[in-house]
């Protein structure tokens, strides 16, 4: 089953700052070669099921070691048995029918 | 990892009922021997990290065996260091500060 | 337009307990008249979409008024235009649906 | 005040393919000279508070109108006192500190 999530993870109990902690979130999705785009509100990911939530909880594992004592999460998941579809289907298909 | 979730997850192509869907995965969780509440906007689960994703996977796997051909979900993810807390906690400490 | 909303609010930059923000946001509904319910990982609203909407914008400005430098809230907001439905309506539903 | 949000708006009732819906929304946007980008999961936006809400409303009608009898929509929202940070801000935030 394939999965197209977007993740929105947020350390509490650190500094206001949060992009090293994004940072961090990236670097590992990096190394475990999945495909991902960060926007300003999130990162959307691509993938198997189970690789992508791995990398979901490895991040919030990677997360608490760097010093979060608190990690609130937003993921959302979309899966779809009709057919396949890309995260840059989704950004053309609508790109093509704007007026 | 303990984790407090939040579901939410809607069915598309399906009829505008989306009640039938909801009960389903409620029983999957029950069956499960997870411990969940059901609120007008999704479903709190509270449980191992690896229990709870485990149950959101099965919950796609049979909402789309029940003719869903496409899924989006909501998922929040609270997890923390610092100490245990379970969803009676969380409410309990609002409730106790209202003025 | 009725709107049924989900609202999780998040301040950063403050002590690790979430409660006394969560009780304030839930005292300023109240005041409000508005129907809400808490639950373990975030607090159900149900009115007219502006109503809604204008408690949640005071919401933001009085956590930012309590010492919050920076809030991160998620809002589900659900809407329809085929019959009127309450937030009890929709745990009735899933309820009588259980096997 | 100042927000960055994040929109994810789902038709329900309506054939499966939701890119014209999507593109509607984004033409809605740009009538309406918002700053906002499309992503794999959503459209993120950046204005002022009552500016952006009055769109996600609009939205929300502009989609009932085109014969969606019901929306579940997912909205993040985030605000800061501490500083001024646009959409671009936060994205070359966390590139420069990736490793």
């Amino acid at each position: 089953m394939k999965v197209i999530a977007g993740l929105s993870l947020v350390p509490l109990g650190t500094p206001l700052s949060l992009s090293p902690y994004v940072a961090a979130v990236e670097d590992l999705l990096a190394e475990r070669g999945l495909t991902f785009t960060l926007h300003a509100t999130g990162t959307d990911i691509e993938g198997e099921w189970d690789e992508v939530m791995d990398a979901v909880k490895a991040a919030h594992q990677k997360i608490h070691d760097l010093g979060a004592p608190r990690i609130q999460t937003h993921l959302s998941l979309s899966t779809r048995t009709d057919r396949a579809q890309t995260m840059n289907d989704r950004i053309e298909s609508v790109a093509a029918k704007r007026t």
